[in-house]
């Protein structure tokens, strides 16, 4: 499994593939991989010939109260992770080759950035869509490869490449859940057993939701309420926010008659979950 | 002289080019071709295979006080002009093929925005760059042609290509001048016969400076000077700046230690000309 660490090299080694007619996928990432970068890896490496996996800790989408060198690395087990998944090599590049002195260019998308995750975040956004024209520039894939379980920071990426014509394809990968249905993420590993119960809760009120929509509701009030009211049975859990929004735009939505997005965002205990589904797509 | 209109359809067509080993040059353009652009294009045409000359008064490079529907239009003119000069095709989308409803993404260079034309036009910078960034996604060219009588957004192109890693070599062509030494631009004809003759300050201040820096002297508030008091004997000039800029970041510069851009803009009557050099590259 190659490490390349240099922009130069990973566009030479780009270039051979595309020469020899190989298409490119690509799944950029944080590093600190789990089976829910597996799963993209896995997607990416059963739809192209070869895979890049980037692992990038972006500073651009830390603010300054968020703790960047805290950030957890383990660059040893990205490698074993990537290559058990079929990448053909890790991008794995010094915050000084990707931002070296006198960088001063951003990409913005506006509109889906200012909600949900955005709101309390509002350069965030900023860092990851830059970050990721980057890494399209890079790389040149032809997709590239995010999970449906950051359902925003997807739309993020889907209005970059629609709005700025990047010739990539935008794959948004399906949420990998547990089998009682707590969706997959770093941070179940907080919970305690109580607490891993009650987080249930999340996908659960989902679950209500979806068939409210089968059966034809259309109010998103009513849905929330629903949605609302099943969450707080559960004491240990509290609601950050619960949204039915387009499912583009990500701007909320009163009466549902097209696609819509339904995120949540709730504490159980001290560990913030997110879940989320897409309906009418 | 085919004329494309569509992003599909140029895709289409450079995607055949490629396919079949073609080096692609992209002249950028506003349109009402002159000889100038003209330059750009037979460069372009020296220097690749296939010549896309795009044609687009861009919407988001005007703010809501300078006149867009006034902007001068003459596509038989471009077609002429271009053919001539050896383009391949023009393409030449509608604005809601560019900016369908709902677009809400920019591209936006800080810092070599902020000074000079940018510093009284604070968006305009921001809709080259967005648009650039999209024809380069759009055309994907090996090279892409650029005017130095614009040195501004060249060095603007240019930070956002080094920045964002645009697979693009940007290629910055020299000033194109009357035998008397006057920076052709279209704005040449609004000048009296008197006026033409008072031009000629702009570009004999530039050859003072330039004599000046090649007897070494250091100091851009002498140089400066000399050329204000130069510009200031021809009454019917007014400055409207001279500066001496580092010649990548456009900042101000007191001593000369590396290249320099040296732009200005002055007012002959009430027509506003630039003109400008770059020392030491």
């Amino acid at each position: 499994m190659k490490l390349i660490t240099t922009i130069k090299e990973i566009r030479e080694i780009v270039s051979e593939w595309k020469k020899a007619g190989k298409t490119v996928g690509l799944v950029p990432t944080m590093g600190y991989l789990h089976e829910g970068h597996q799963s993209l890896i896995r997607q990416a490496h059963a739809e192209n010939d070869k895979v890049v996996v980037s692992v990038f800790v972006n500073p651009t989408q830390f603010s300054a109260n968020e703790d960047l060198s805290s950030y957890p690395r383990d660059i040893e087990n990205d490698l074993e992770k990537s290559h058990e998944a079929g990448a053909s090599l890790i991008f794995h590049p010094e915050v000084s080759e990707m931002y070296p002195d006198g960088f001063n260019t951003y990409i913005e998308a506006f509109g889906v950035t200012e909600v949900l995750e955005g709101a309390s975040r509002p350069t965030h956004f900023r860092g990851v869509t830059t970050v990721v024209g980057k890494l399209f520039n890079i790389v040149q894939p032809d997709r590239a490869y995010f999970g449906q379980k950051d359902a925003q920071q997807a739309a993020v990426i889907e209005q970059m490449v629609r709005d700025l014509n990047f010739p990539v394809k935008v794959v948004c990968c399906p949420i990998i859940r547990e089998e009682d249905g707590l969706a997959k993420s770093s941070r179940n590993v907080y919970l305690s057993e109580e607490e891993r119960e009650a987080a249930l809760v999340l996908s659960q009120s989902l679950k209500l939701a979806k068939k409210m929509l089968e059966q034809g509701e259309k109010s998103a009030e009513k849905i929330k309420q629903t949605m609302t009211e099943k969450i707080q049975q559960e004491p240990l859990a509290e609601i950050d926010y619960i949204k039915i929004v387009d499912h583009r735009s990500l701007q909320d939505v009163a009466v549902i008659e097209a696609a819509v997005l339904i995120p949540i965002a709730v504490r159980i205990g001290n560990t913030r979950l997110i879940d989320n589904f897409v309906f009418g797509e």
